[in-house]
C-alpha cells in the first residue's frame, strides 16, 4: 500500500511527470525503450540485487561474472547489439555489479591504437569472448603521470620479440579492472627500449592466463588488490612480469612501429590519443556520476516526506522533515544540480559529437577546447555530485547510514569518480592552462573559441540588480558568474606574470598559482553550467508547466552557487553586501516553492524500486516496514554467533578468570 | 628499512617531536603511561588487527566480543580500573573494534537516573558482567525528538507491573548498540501511562534475553539491523516488545516515581538530564573525532612525501607530491584543524569540569552555556573533521581508496559522528537559540556569560590591516572572526524580529531563519576555536620551537577559515577586497613554511603502526611493498573463484549458448 504522506505529494504536481521523464530521456520513444530494457533485466533472476548489501567481495565478484555472462547471452536472445540503441540502457538497468567493462576498454584501445591487421586479428576473438581482455596502464607508483611508468619492454632483434619486465615493486601494474581474476590478456603499457634507446610509453598485447585452465602464464604474477571502499564486485588486479616475451606484432602500431631490424618509425598524428581519454571521461559522466546523484536525490527526498519529526507549530502533528528550511537547503540544491548536470552533459555530448565529426575529417582544431572542457567538467561534476550524495546521505540521519538505504554504496562509488580517469586537481589545472592561454590570446587580439570569448572583456563593473526579484533574471546572474570567472582568470594570470617578472622561475611561479588556478577553472565551469541551464530552460517554451519548474531549479542552482561562494562575487564589489542579502532572500524564497514539486521532480528520474535498491527510497514510501524486512535477511541474523558460546556465556556465568 | 624520502623529512624538524607529544598528552608522564598501555595491548594477539579489512560483519562482531572479554581479564591482571588513569588510553590502543560501550552507557544511565536502591541492585551485577546491558532510546520512527517516542509502558496497579509494548513498526527500537546479539538487559525508554494519563518518556530496565541460554525472553523480538557504512563489529539492534511485564521497581526513579497506588510523584531537578547528554557529547570528541582526524593526517602526509609524481621543474627528479601547492592546500589546513580541535577540546573539558563542580553544589547556572557550547562544538568539530578526513583520503588518489590505506574506514566511521548523539543541524540550532537569547539579553543591558559578551558590542567597522603581514597578528584575525560572528547573529536576529513584526507566526519565522541561524552558530564556534588556539599558543612561551610552529598552524587555521569563507568577512566591508588578497597571500605563504615540518607534526601524534593499521601511513614509509604484501592476504586471492568453472570457462571455451 502507498504511504499517504508520499501519495499526497504526487497529487499536487505542477507539471506532467511523464513528459518531464520523456524530456530527460530525449523523447517518449526512448523512455519506452529504456523501460523495456529495465523490464527485461528485472524479469531475469540472475540480475536480482536483493542480497547485494549482504555479500562478501568473493560473492559479489562471482555474481558480477554471472551477470556479465548472462548479459551476453541475453543480448544474443534479444537481438541487442553493443552499438544498438538499447545498449546504453542496459548498464543503467543492471545498476552496477557487472564485470567486463575493462574488456571493452581493451577492445577500444586496440581499435584506436592498433593497425588494421591487429584489429582484424584481436577484435573478433574479443567480441566472441575467446579471450578476456584488460587494460594495464596504472602502476603502484604512477597514475595520471604516464611518462613516469616503469614497466619495460625491450626489443630483442634476434627473436623478433619484446621482453617485458617489472623492474621494481613500484612498477607493478595495480588497479586495472577485470585483471585480478578474469582476464586472459591485457594491453600493457611499458617504456619501449630498442638497442638501448628509450622511446617512451607504448602499448603491448600480453597474454597473462592460460586459455585452457586459466593458470598464470610463465613469468606472470597476478592477483586481486583486495578490499576497497566500493567496487567489491570488480577484480581490480596487480600484475608483475618477469621476462615475458611477446612477438613484435603485439605492439599496437597504428602510430608507431618497431621494424624487424629495430628501426623505430612514427606515423600519423598522436593527437587522437587525447581524444580517447576524452571519450572515456565524457562517457562516464552520465552513468557513473549523474545517475547515482539522481538516485540519491530520489531516496532522500522521498524519505523526507515520509519521515515526520518534531513539530513546526505547537499542537500540530509532527512535521514532514522536508518542511524544515534546513532540510530543504540540504536537498533541493542537490536536486537542482542533478538537473543542471544532466543538461550540461547533453551540451558536452554535442560538443563531443561535433568534435568527432571534425576529427574524422582530419581536422583537430576543436580538440584543445574539447579536452579542456571535458577535463574541467569531469572534475566539477564528480566533485559536486560527490558532496551532493554525501549531503543526501546525511540528510537521512541514522537510516541514511544503514547500507539498506542504498546511500552508502552510492556515496562510496561516486567518490571514486573524483579519482579515476584523471585526478580532479590535475584536470582542473588542464582547464586552467587552456583558460590562461585563451585569456592571453584574447588580450592580444587573437581569436579564441566562443565559449571563452568573455575572457577578452574583463572590466570593473557593478551588478545592476535593485531588488531581490532581479536576481530571478538569468541575465543578471549569468552576467555575475561571467564577471566572477573572468576576474578570477585575469587576476591569477596577473599574479603569474608578476611572479615571473619578479624573477621567479616559470615552473615555480605556476606552482605558486595553482590553488587560485583551480578556483578559476571551477568558476569557469560553473559559469558555463549556469548559462547552459538557463539556455535550456529558454528553449522549453512549448512546455509551459515544465519550463516553469525548470526555471525555478535553474534559479536555485545559480543563486545557491552565489550564496555559498559569496566571497568570489563580493570581492571586487561587483555584487554589494546589500545585493547579497537580496540573493539570499531570493534563494531562500525558492526553497519552499520547489519543495512543493520535490517528489514529482524525483519521480521523473523514473528509477524502478529494484534499480534504486533502497529501503528508504521505494515508490510506495513504506520505509520502516521495508527496513525491518530487509534487516531480517542479514547474515547477522541467520544464526546465533559463535561469540556467545565462546565468550559471552563464560563471561555471564562468571567464569571470567577461566577464559 | 626506512624510506629515505621519509627519513629526510625528519632530519630537519624545527622543534622537538617528543616534547610536542608530551604537550599533546598533558605531560611526559602521561605519554609514558599511554605508551605502556599501547605496548600491553599490542603484545596480546587477541588485539591483532591484521585481518580487519578482510573480515565479514559476523567475523568482526565475534572478534570484537573476544576483545571486550579479554580486555576485562587484562584490566584485572594489570590492576587497571575503569576510573583509573590508564583507562582513557585503552580505547585508543584497541583502536575501535570492541563491544560493551553501550553496556557502560547502561550503567551510567542507572547511576544518573536510578534511585539509591536501584543503583545498589543493578550496578554490581553490571560491573561483574552477570548481565550485559544496552540503552534503547532511538526508534525506527524517532531519533533526536525524544517526545515523539512511541513505545508504551502502562502501569498495572493490580500486579504492580509495567506492561511494555511496541504498538507499531515505527515504534520498534532501532540502532542501540550491543543490543542486536549481546545484551541480556536494556534501559528502554517508553511513554508512561498510569490510569489512562500519559506522563511522557521514562526509562525502564527490561530483561530481553535469558541469562541461562541467551534465548529471547517471552514477548521480545530482537536482532541485528544489518550492514552499515561502518561499525561492522557492533551489533546495533532492533527490539520489539509485546506485553512484556517488568516490576514497578524497574522504572528508574531518581526524579520521578509511580507509587504502588499509581500516584505519579516528581522529585528533584530534571536539568541533570541535559548534563548526561552533554557528558556523552564531550567525551566522544577526543576518541571518535579528533583521533581519527589525526590518523588520517598522519597517513596522508607521510604518503605525500613518499609518493613522487610528475616534475616540478623539467630535468629534475619527479617531485614529492607534498611539494605541490595544491597538495599542501588539501592537507595542511586539515593538520592545523587537528591541532585546533585538540586545543578546543581541552577548553571544553575545562568548561565541563567547572560546570560539573558547580552542579555538585546544586548550582545549575552554568548548564545552559555548557549545553549550548558542547552542542555547537560537537557539530562543528564532527562536520569539519569529516570533510578533513575525506580530503585526506582523496589526496592519496587511488591508493587512498583502497581499504588497506585505512582511510576508507576512518572516513566512514567519522561520518557517523555527524549523525549520532544529536544530529548536527539540530545541535547548531540549539547553539543558535542560546546565542539569540544572549544577544537579546546583552542588548537590553542584562549580563551574559563572558564567552558571548562580544555580542553586546556589534558595530560597523573596518579591519585595520594594511599589509599581508598584519594578518599574521592574532589580534587582527580574532577581531575579524568576532566581528563576523556578531554580525551574523545580529542580522539574523533582526530578520527574525522583522518577520514577527510583519505578522509571521513565531514558529514559521524561526523556521525561515534556520539556514542563517546555523551559519551564525558555526561562525560563533569557529571564532571561539580560533581565539582559543591563539591563546594556547601565547601560553607556550617557555617552549620557543614548539610555540613558533604552533603559531604558524594557528595562523593557517585562522586564515584558511577566512579564505574559504570569504563572503562572510567581505559582506559588510569589514575586510575589503584588497585586504582579502592579503589574507590569500599570507595564507598561501604559510603552506610551504609548514610543509617543512609536516612529517614531524604528524609524528608528534605518536600513533604506532599497529594503531594506524595503514599500508600507506607506516612510520618507515615502505608504502608499495606493504600494499603488495597486504593485498596478497586478501580472501580474494586465497583460491580460484568458482566463477571460473561456472561461467568464465564455458564462455572462453565458446559454450555461451549452453550456459
Amino acid at each position: 500500500s502507498m504511504n499517504p504522506d508520499l501519495a499526497s505529494e504526487r497529487q499536487t504536481a505542477s507539471f506532467s511527470v511523464e513528459k518531464l521523464t520523456a524530456l530527460l530521456d530525449g523523447g517518449a520513444e526512448r523512455t519506452r525503450m529504456r523501460r523495456a530494457v529495465d523490464k527485461a533485466i528485472e524479469r531475469d533472476p540472475v540480475f536480482n540485487r536483493e542480497n547485494e548489501y549482504f555479500q562478501s567481495q568473493n560473492e559479489r565478484y562471482e555474481a558480477a561474472v554471472r551477470k556479465a555472462v548472462r548479459l551476453q547471452e541475453m543480448m544474443h536472445e534479444m537481438g541487442w547489439d553493443e552499438n544498438g540503441p538499447e545498449f546504453k540502457y542496459l548498464y543503467r538497468a543492471v545498476a552496477g555489479d557487472i564485470v567486463f567493462l575493462l574488456h571493452r576498454v581493451f577492445m577500444r584501445s586496440i581499435l584506436v591504437l592498433g593497425s588494421d591487421q591487429q584489429i582484424a586479428k584481436w577484435i573478433p576473438l574479443a567480441k566472441q569472448y575467446q579471450l578476456i581482455g584488460s587494460y594495464a596502464q596504472t602502476e603502484l607508483g604512477h597514475g595520471t603521470y604516464l611518462q613516469g611508468l616503469e614497466t619495460t619492454a625491450v626489443f630483442d632483434v634476434t627473436t623478433q620479440e619484446f621482453i617485458l619486465n617489472t623492474p621494481k615493486v613500484s612498477a607493478m601494474k595495480w588497479w586495472p579492472g577485470d585483471m585480478g581474476r578474469s582476464a586472459t590478456h591485457s594491453v600493457v603499457f611499458a617504456q619501449l627500449y630498442v638497442q638501448g634507446t628509450c622511446y617512451g610509453v607504448h602499448p603491448f598485447i600480453v597474454q597473462i592466463r592460460s586459455l585452457q585452465d586459466h593458470s598464470l602464464c610463465p613469468g606472470v604474477t597476478a592477483g586481486d588488490i583486495g578490499p576497497k571502499m566500493n567496487f567489491e564486485y570488480l577484480d581490480n588486479g596487480f600484475l608483475m612480469l618477469q621476462n615475458v616475451r611477446v612477438p613484435r606484432e603485439n605492439m599496437l602500431s597504428k602510430f608507431c612501429e618497431v621494424q624487424p631490424d629495430g628501426t623505430y618509425v612514427k606515423s600519423g598524428s598522436q593527437k587522437i590519443n587525447y581524444f580517447t581519454m576524452t571519450t572515456v571521461r565524457v562517457s562516464l559522466i552520465a552513468d557513473e556520476v549523474i545517475t547515482p546523484l539522481m538516485k540519491a536525490c530520489t531516496i532522500a527526498i522521498r524519505y523526507s516526506v515520509v519521515r515526520r519529526q518534531s513539530k513546526l507549530k505547537p499542537g500540530e502533528q509532527e512535521a514532514k522533515i522536508l518542511d524544515y528550511q534546513t532540510q530543504q537547503e540540504k536537498l533541493l540544491p542537490q536536486l537542482a544540480a542533478a538537473y543542471a548536470f544532466h543538461f550540461i552533459n547533453e551540451y558536452l555530448q554535442e560538443l563531443y559529437n561535433r568534435s568527432y565529426t571534425e576529427i574524422q575529417r582530419k581536422n583537430f582544431d576543436t580538440l584543445p577546447e574539447l579536452h579542456a572542457f571535458s577535463s574541467g567538467f569531469k572534475a566539477m561534476v564528480t566533485q559536486c555530485s560527490t558532496s551532493a550524495v554525501e549531503s543526501c546521505l546525511r540528510a537521512c540521519g541514522g537510516h541514511g547510514y544503514s547500507s539498506l538505504s542504498g546511500l552508502p554504496s552510492l556515496y562510496t562509488k561516486i567518490l571514486a569518480s573524483c579519482i579515476y580517469e584523471g585526478e580532479n586537481t590535475i584536470l582542473f589545472l588542464q582547464t586552467a592552462r587552456f583558460l590562461f592561454k585563451c585569456f592571453m590570446a584574447a588580450r592580444s587580439g587573437q581569436s579564441v573559441p566562443p565559449s571563452v570569448a568573455y575572457l577578452a572583456a574583463v572590466k570593473p563593473g557593478k551588478c545592476p540588480a535593485k531588488k531581490k526579484f532581479d536576481f530571478l533574471s538569468p541575465d543578471i546572474y549569468i552576467e555575475a558568474y561571467q564577471h566572477m570567472a573572468a576576474r578570477l582568470v585575469s587576476s591569477t594570470a596577473a599574479k603569474l606574470q608578476d611572479l615571473i617578472q619578479s624573477g621567479v622561475k616559470k615552473h615555480d611561479a605556476w606552482n605558486q598559482c595553482t590553488v587560485q588556478l583551480v578556483q578559476a577553472a571551477k568558476a569557469h565551469c560553473h559559469y558555463i553550467t549556469v548559462k547552459n541551464f538557463a539556455e535550456t530552460v529558454a528553449k522549453l517554451e512549448t512546455q509551459a508547466g515544465i519550463q516553469k519548474i525548470m526555471k525555478h531549479l535553474c534559479d536555485l542552482f545559480a543563486l545557491h552557487g552565489i550564496f555559498s561562494n559569496a566571497g568570489a562575487f563580493l570581492h571586487d564589489g561587483y555584487i554589494s553586501g546589500a545585493q547579497m542579502d537580496m540573493v539570499t532572500a531570493s534563494y531562500l524564497d525558492l526553497l519552499p516553492l520547489i519543495r512543493k514539486d520535490a517528489v514529482p521532480l524525483v519521480d521523473a528520474f523514473d528509477f524502478t524500486d529494484k534499480n534504486l535498491n533502497s529501503a528508504l527510497g521505494s515508490y510506495d514510501g513504506q520505509v520502516y516496514q521495508r527496513l525491518y524486512e530487509w534487516a531480517q535477511k542479514s547474515p547477522t541474523n541467520k544464526q546465533m554467533s559463535p561469540a556467545y558460546e565462546k565468550y559471552l556465556k563464560p563471561l555471564l556465568h562468571n567464569r571470567l578468570s577461566k577464559l
